[in-house]
């Protein structure tokens, strides 16, 4: 099996850390890489502050192929991601003149102080056209900046879809009525014969339909499918409440 | 102003990075803590591996005050956190009798093989009595080994509240029909006056009522009122659509 391309997600935001905001975005992407095959190692959620955004940046970047940022490009003074990534990358923060020039269309020759900053970029930036949006989405080496709003998330995400795409993993699942407790013994067998199988485990309280959902996944479907059938074999069949 | 108190929360789980399940544990910790005062400074989610939660934990720990862990506790193959504090505290796993007896109690003799697991604790693990959900939470150094599951997550935190308490934040809102580009150098002014005002604008798409949502908090309600009144006086009177 080919070595996985893996990434990272650093979302920016005192609103997410203090409970003010529920941060969608996160489950929007990893759902996202998932189904395109890409790994994602990590989301770290950090306050809106230049030295832990600088450092989370450095930790992350050389450890991921592909790392996105959410939140904290905007007008406002919490709005520090392009100051935090210059600092983690140890480069300068410059004026884009296209970012300008756009600007300068939507407010008029108005763009001065706050305004300003909206042009701003690390130095280095490339600046993807995104017919979605209008606005560009900027790639710094292999960070994606993305902003924090949900609905522009979301939109940057599916545009960058095609960059991304890798190989897809494949699902089967299993709804079981039987206790975790039960069902180890031979999701641990199933490992021991097949220890590339993503195997997963959930318990649900109170649902009237099951107690433990099982998904395996793999990106090789023939693997996948012996795996899953291995497993149906051996679980009694009183246990199995259905399978997808 | 004295220190806060500060946190951390590590959620482990492959089902949340590939978005098969919603984290909703995360914005639950992070409003009881800072409904209690506790400054929540980082959430990182990590996958079910034991290398990956050892390498968390041991950086977390010393720079946080208080570290919450969701996910990987019962009794299936990728329930890792045990292990991985173990790991990352670089000390041993045994079976407590306490737990040992409880797990007897539920299961009747037949606790063995994967079952055992559940008895598992760090060495030096304090187990506290927790009357709402009958088994006991661990707590380990200043670590507080929380369960995924959403229900019970919320029960141990809930129930965890009179030992984390410190002083809560005061919070007025403003809620502006002005664009956050022509607010930004107002809320500016206000930081440079009062610095240590934790101060937030989140602009919102499509809203019938206002477009940003500008946060002022604090933990000295003299302070905070000074500072909301100073940012409404500086506002034209009509960016402003309602205060709270």
């Amino acid at each position: 099996m080919t070595r996985d391309r893996t990434a990272a997600l650093v979302v920016i935001g005192n609103e997410i850390l203090s409970g003010k905001v529920v941060d969608t975005n996160s489950v929007f992407l990893a759902a996202q890489l998932h189904a395109l095959g890409v790994s994602l190692r990590r989301i770290v959620v950090i306050p809106d502050e230049t030295d832990v955004i600088a450092d989370t940046i450095a930790a992350v970047m050389p450890a991921h192929d592909v790392v996105f940022t959410s939140g904290g490009v905007g007008p406002t003074h919490d709005d520090l991601t392009i100051a935090g990534l210059a600092q983690g990358l140890g480069r300068r923060v410059v004026h884009d003149q296209a970012l300008l020039a756009l600007l300068q269309r939507h407010f008029g020759e108005d763009v001065s102080g706050a305004r300003l900053k909206m042009a701003e970029v690390v130095e280095g930036t490339e600046l993807l056209a995104d017919e979605r949006m209008g606005f560009p989405t900027m790639q710094l080496e292999n960070i994606f900046v993305l902003p924090g709003i949900p609905e522009i998330f979301r939109e940057k995400v599916l545009s960058l879809r095609e960059r991304l795409a890798v190989e897809p993993f494949f699902l089967r699942t299993i709804y079981s009525g039987a206790q975790e407790s039960t069902l180890a013994e031979y999701l641990n067998r199933t490992l021991a014969e097949f220890p590339e199988l993503l195997l997963g485990s959930y318990p649900k309280l109170n649902h009237p339909e099951y107690r433990v959902r099982i998904t395996l996944e793999s990106k090789d479907r023939a693997y996948l499918e012996r795996a899953f059938s291995a497993l149906l074999a051996m679980l009694p069949s009183d246990v199995v409440v259905r399978t997808e």
